[in-house]
Order: structure tokens, then C-alpha cells, then sequence
């Protein structure tokens, strides 16, 4: 297959450069040169449906990642949380089931949306070296490729790959000692675990152009993993976390070149003031690429509420740069996230894109359009404009005023309807 | 009485800054000075029972709002409104009633918390002058004083009082043309009223040394108003709303000048670019007077949410230096809210709060407690330091692991259990 960058390379826009262009509204040249240069990757559709392009100057996307675990396999419960996540708007979903049929639970999530998919090939080849050999540190590298390529070839669109955790990372990791938060990557925990007791470099890293040609050959996106990111605020930001950054622009880099399409991923747990310093080091390191933050979290203290704090993360990350979005449940910490949790998982994520959105992209027309309404007291053309608003229209139901065009908060007092009577006369604001 | 600011003046250590100075964990002196320079005000409790500090290098408290509305008039539920708002940690509350018998509720709120709890008391005045006269623009002045201190007298903490929507502010919203999202503030909505029917200069303006004293006389503190604050983000920091912050900014010099205790307000709905500049001018203007927010809520398009919008919009709030914070509960403009919307709204606020003191006061200790615990996988630990412990400990029942120091996200496959084995042996961090 000839990548989307080999096509920008070439000067020639594709149809899912058109398709996404028209999406995004923007010119379908930009999105060419800006694959060009690796600013944008257009990740493909699930069964190569519905193209969606992450990257500069675009809207910020929302990932949902959804899964069995080794404890809970229920795959009618995957594919509601998949088909939940598509409907609440979600623009990709992760599948990172780690139980039961991996083969069979991909094939079927992959069939049940049109979104594209994305998963980390990792989890299977380690899972099934475990079931076969007892233990990951068993895992085969040519099965880890096969395993990648398998999954490429049922149309996965983007794989988050650990090519990062490479020896230099690890030796910083020692060096600085036993985090606080320990190491709360899977990805990451497992590849450690494997260089330690094998005594080799990471395979992932050392065989690198070899993942790059297989990723070229399904044009799958490759999602370059965040295996030490921090899961504790006192982590965060910590020299393991930079030195795989470091690597993982060097690699991004070297994959652009080689004409596939790449992002980075970033943390994590992040303080609310450390925020934009990696979002502007991501990109400054390598020149451009798409990120791809998970949260991030701003606190430790708030499971049960994780989605909470990481809608703040969100919201600055977006705003500051940040290009693709993974949300987090509020199961995070807790448990494998079931369907209501997806469900605001998904909404939570989509406010703090939008939050961040306003400022990245100067987007503010439907926040404009909603104050109006609000102003005019017009319940429906707000009910349209609302990013969820089913949750509205219950709560209002639940109390209906006993004037249509008020609500139960001020009733008859209600302070647009005074201020109007003696302001109506005005010109509007620009 | 003699007030806390007249006390500071004198170097006099009160009973009360003792007691603030040690839930604080500062020195009663550091209190005293601040109180002297107006960068502290401590809020007396409901029943003189538990008083409450707000300001400069002290924790960012959190308000929630309750009262009823012409449409719902339900006494119990205010009551457990106010109960779960103390329950959930609430630092004040403010009984915001605008239906029913307004005197009773008032005082059956303030019987029924301990925490200090503030009022609009423009709201009975107006309400009372409209039952009688048919109009707000019939208020008496005299009648609205009469009520500010009969309402002290049964012991408000501190009032919201809507002073700097004086002429000099009304020009500047005529000139600037009809609001997006017109005006939102109720007491803001009946001053403006009452001004432009009379013709007459805003008494709470004209007045002000009268309301002074009042204020005095009971050392209640003075919050001043918001009245002009955007309720869209197309309007916010618009010349209206920092023409009364720069009224409301000469005020609070001269009631702290005089020996009252003053606080100003803030907005409202501002998109997250603009929340630091927000609060740096009104720390500038008002000489560090603390600032009490209202949110903010940082979009428009996100009712049934506006928790989360406005839990965003504290943590940069707090974080930049705001003192006091506004609860927005999910009801917000959609209807009066329900006590589990109230639970919820002190929840996300505490939230917020936590992530902005991380920066503001560095306060990272109990994240740092979580993170060790977390990694050392124990629950019991983790679920001590948790903000709000119930709705993670439900989680974790609902999907009880097959391991105990797991969770089913991960089951076996956890990260920690996987990376501890090969990290145990190292230093722990600094």
C-alpha cells in the first residue's frame, strides 16, 4: 500500500485526504502538505469506513478505549461500550481487551463501528507467551511482529507500540530510583520485565525499521507509546518519562522519513502547571508530530472521579496543543469501566476538547450561538446546540417551571427576563 | 462590635484568628497581619458556631449555593440541601431563597449547619417590595437597609451586595450595546431595574458608608457583587464587568479603610484564556482583597455539565490565585437544583479546589500519599485519602477482582504488581 505521507510526498491528494478536508473544513492541499509533514496522520476506519485525520490546526479528537480484562470477559459488554462510545461521539476507539479470545473480541469490536480502532499490539503477545511459556519474559520477538502484523491485517487503525522503552530509558528509571507512583504503563511493565530478565534491548526498538514497513504496508498509523509515563503527580515530568520522549521523537522522525504515518503519546499524571511545558517539548522534539495525551490526570486524589480531573487535564492540554485525546472513566483506579462509564468517559472528554478548542482554534460560534438562545429564553435551539442534551432535557422535565420560557431555578424572577425589558432597545454587541 | 479588622489594626490577636490560624496550620500572626491588610476576612459561622478563613497562602474554600425559587418552595429540602452541602465538605454556604417565607427559611438554614453562610439580601427586599407594590423598581431604600440588618442580626456571615452597579457602570453596558447573553445576575438584573426606572443612582452605591456600618456592627462580611459578570463567554471581560470591578475595587479600600471585612466577586462564564488576567487585575485593583468566583464556567455548550465546565474553570481560578469558589452544580440553567446536584456540585468544587492549592500552596502531600499507596496496591490506604471515598469504594464492590490487591481493569496483568517485582530493589525517589 502507498501511506498517506508517501502520497503528500508525491504532491498527490487522496480521496481520504478530500473526505477528511470536508470534514474538518479545511482545503484539502492543507491536509496534504500537512501530512507531508507529518503534522497530520489520517488514522483509517474500522472495515476502512470512516477516515479520521488528528494533527494541526484540526479539532481535538476523543478516544474511548474500551476491553475485557483477565477478571471480567463479556464481549456483548465490549460491543456496547464500543457502539456507546461511537454514538456519544467518540472519533476512535482503543481496543485493549486483555481476556478471553483476543483474535475473535478484536475481529467482532472492529466489526460493530465505523470509527477507527486502534489497540496495543503488545497485549496479546505477551498474554499468549504467558498462557504458552508460563511467563512474558518468554515472549518470542518474531511473534510479537507477527502478532502486529495479524492485527494490521484486520484493520486495526492504530497501534500504540513501545519502542521507547528502550535501555537508555531504562537506565534512567534506575538511576533516578523507585518512583512513587510506580510504573503504571502495561505496555511499559511488560517490556521492562522482559529486557530485565532477558538482559536485551527491546525489540520493538532495536528492529525498528522492521515495524515501520509493516506498518507501511496497512498504512496503520503507529501511536509511538508512552511506557513511563507517570502515574502519580509526584512522577510526573521525571527524567525516565523525557528520556522516552526524547527516543520517541528520534523514532518518530525516523518513521516519517521512511514514509509512515506517526504520533507520540503522552502522560499520564500531570499537575496542571507542567502541562503546557510537555506539550511544547513534545512537539519542539519532534517537529510537529500529533499527540496523543492520555488525560491527563491532575490529581491523584479523586478516583471515582477521574474523569473530573482528567477533563481538567483535557481541557489545557487541548488548549495548549495537544491534537487527540484519550478520556478516562470514572472507573479509572478502580475497575474495568462499564457501559455508563464509557457513556461519560466520552462526554466528559468531548467538553474539555471543546474547552480547549476555543482557545487552540478560536472555535467559540456555537458557544455563541447557544448564548443567544439562552438570552432569548428559547429552550430548543439550546436543547440542539448543547454537546449532551439528553441530560438537560431529563433535569428540566424532572422540574418544569411554571413559565415555559424560565426554569426553576429563578421562576418569575428570572434575570434575563428583567434585564431584557430594559435592554432590548440597545444595538446588539458586535 | 469591635471587627476582626479593627482588632488587626490594633495587633490584637482574636480568639477567632486563633482558631483559623490552627484548622489552617498557619501562626495566628501571620493571620492578624493579613487580616489587617485585608488579604484574609474570616466568615463568622451559623450560630457564631464555626467561623472560616479566606485568603492569601490559605486553602481555596468552596461555597455552595441553596434556597428556594418562586416555582419550589420545599423547606425540608433546602435543610438537606444546607446538611449535604456541610456533609460533603462545604466551607460556606449561602441560602439564596427567593420563594416562600424568606425570613423562616433563614433562619431554619442557619439553625441547621454550623459552617457560615452568606445571603443576597437584595433578594428579600426586592421580592417583598414587588409582593407588595407589584414592582421591583417600587423599593423603597430605606426597606432594603432595614432588611440587610435584620438579616445580619440573625447571623449571616457575609453578604453579597451588588454596590458597583452604580451609573458609571450602567453607561458603560448602554454604550457597549445588548449583551450575547444579556444579563444573568438577578441582583445585578433588579438594581439595573430599579436604576434605570427611578432614575436615580444605585442607594448600595450612594449609601455606601451607611452600609458600612452596618456591616460593622456585626462584623458580617461585605462580599461585593458581580452584578454585571458575563453569563456567555462571548461577553466575558467586557467593559461592563471590569468598569464594576474597578467601582467595586475603590469600595472594598474604603470599607477595609473603615474597619469592615470586604471580599469581591467574580465572573461567571470566561474561556480559560482569560481567567489568570482575571484574577491578577482584581488582585492588582483591589490591593489583594480575596476573591470569591463564581466558577467560572469556561463554555457555554455543556448544560447538565456545567459541574464539569465549571470545575475546570476553578482549578485555573484557584490555581492563579483566587481565595473562594462558587460550586455549579449540574442543575445549572436547567433548574433548581436537587440535593444530589448539590452533592455533587461540592464534590467537583473540592476537586477543583484540590488541583488549583497543588499549585497555588504546592499542597501535594496527600497526593503523594495516594501515589504510594496506590503502588503499594492497598485499598484501605488509598480509599483514607480520597477526596470523596463512597462512589470508589462502590466501584470497587460493584466489580470486586479475583486478586484483592488488583482491580479489574488490569487483573493479573497489573502494571505495578508486574514492574514492583523488578523495582523493589532500587532507592526510592527523593
Amino acid at each position: 500500500m502507498i501511506t498517506e505521507v508517501e502520497n503528500a510526498q508525491q504532491g498527490i491528494i487522496t480521496e481520504k485526504m478530500r473526505n477528511v478536508a470536508k470534514t474538518e473544513g479545511v482545503s484539502p492541499e492543507y491536509i496534504m502538505e500537512q501530512v507531508e509533514e507529518g503534522h497530520i496522520i489520517i488514522v483509517t476506519g474500522s472495515g476502512r469506513r470512516k477516515s479520521v485525520a488528528i494533527g494541526k490546526g484540526l479539532r481535538t479528537k476523543v478516544n474511548a478505549s474500551i476491553g475485557t480484562s483477565s477478571d471480567i470477559v463479556n464481549l456483548d459488554m465490549e460491543i456496547e461500550k464500543a457502539q456507546i462510545a461511537e454514538r456519544y461521539g467518540a472519533d476512535t476507539l482503543m481496543e485493549l481487551s486483555t481476556g478471553g479470545d483476543l483474535d475473535l473480541i478484536r475481529r467482532e469490536v472492529l466489526k460493530s463501528v465505523d470509527i477507527p480502532v486502534g489497540n496495543v499490539p503488545l497485549y496479546q503477545a505477551a498474554i499468549e507467551s504467558i498462557e504458552k511459556y508460563g511467563a512474558v519474559v518468554k515472549m518470542d520477538p518474531d511473534f510479537l511482529f507477527d502478532t502486529i502484523e495479524k492485527q494490521c491485517e484486520d484493520g486495526i487503525g492504530f497501534m500504540a507500540i513501545h519502542c521507547g522503552v528502550n535501555r537508555t530509558t531504562i537506565e534512567r528509571l534506575k538511576n533516578q530510583g523507585y518512583r512513587h507512583g510506580g510504573l503504571v504503563s502495561r505496555g511499559g511493565a511488560f517490556m521492562t520485565a522482559w529486557m530485565a530478565h532477558n538482559g536485551k534491548e527491546n525489540p520493538l526498538y532495536e528492529r525498528f525499521d522492521e515495524l515501520v514497513e509493516i506498518m507501511k504496508k496497512y498504512d496503520t498509523v503507529l501511536s509511538l507509546g508512552n511506557g513511563m509515563r507517570a502515574g502519580a503527580i509526584a512522577d510526573s515530568t521525571d527524567k525516565a518519562q523525557i528520556q522516552e520522549l526524547v527516543i520517541n521523537a528520534e523514532l518518530a522522525e525516523r518513521a516519517r522519513k521512511n514514509g509512515a504515518q506517526v504520533m507520540l503519546e503522552g502522560p499520564g499524571h500531570i499537575p496542571i502547571d507542567e502541562i503546557e511545558a510537555n506539550v511544547i517539548l513534545q512537539k519542539s522534539l519532534s517537529n510537529g508530530a500529533p499527540f496523543y495525551m492520555l488525560g491527563p490526570i491532575v490529581t491523584d486524589v479523586a478516583a471515582g472521579y477521574d474523569h473530573v480531573a482528567s477533563a481538567i487535564g483535557a481541557s489545557l492540554s487541548s488548549a495548549y496543543g495537544a491534537d487527540f485525546i484519550c478520556y478516562v472513566t470514572p472507573a479509572e483506579h478502580l475497575s474495568l469501566p462499564f457501559p455508563e462509564d464509557v457513556k461519560e468517559g466520552v462526554i466528559y472528554a468531548r467538553i474539555a476538547t471543546h474547552v480547549g478548542d476555543m482557545i487552540k482554534l478560536n472555535r467559540r460560534n456555537r458557544d455563541l450561538k447557544v448564548a443567544q438562545a439562552r438570552r432569548d429564553r428559547d429552550w430548543d435551539a439550546q436543547f440542539r446546540l448543547f454537546i449532551e442534551p439528553e441530560k438537560g432535557r431529563k433535569m428540566l422535565r424532572k422540574a418544569p417551571p411554571k413559565e415555559q420560557k424560565t426554569c426553576t431555578m429563578c421562576g418569575e424572577y428570572c434575570a434575563l427576563k428583567i434585564a431584557n425589558r430594559y435592554f432590548k432597545e440597545f444595538e446588539p454587541c458586535r
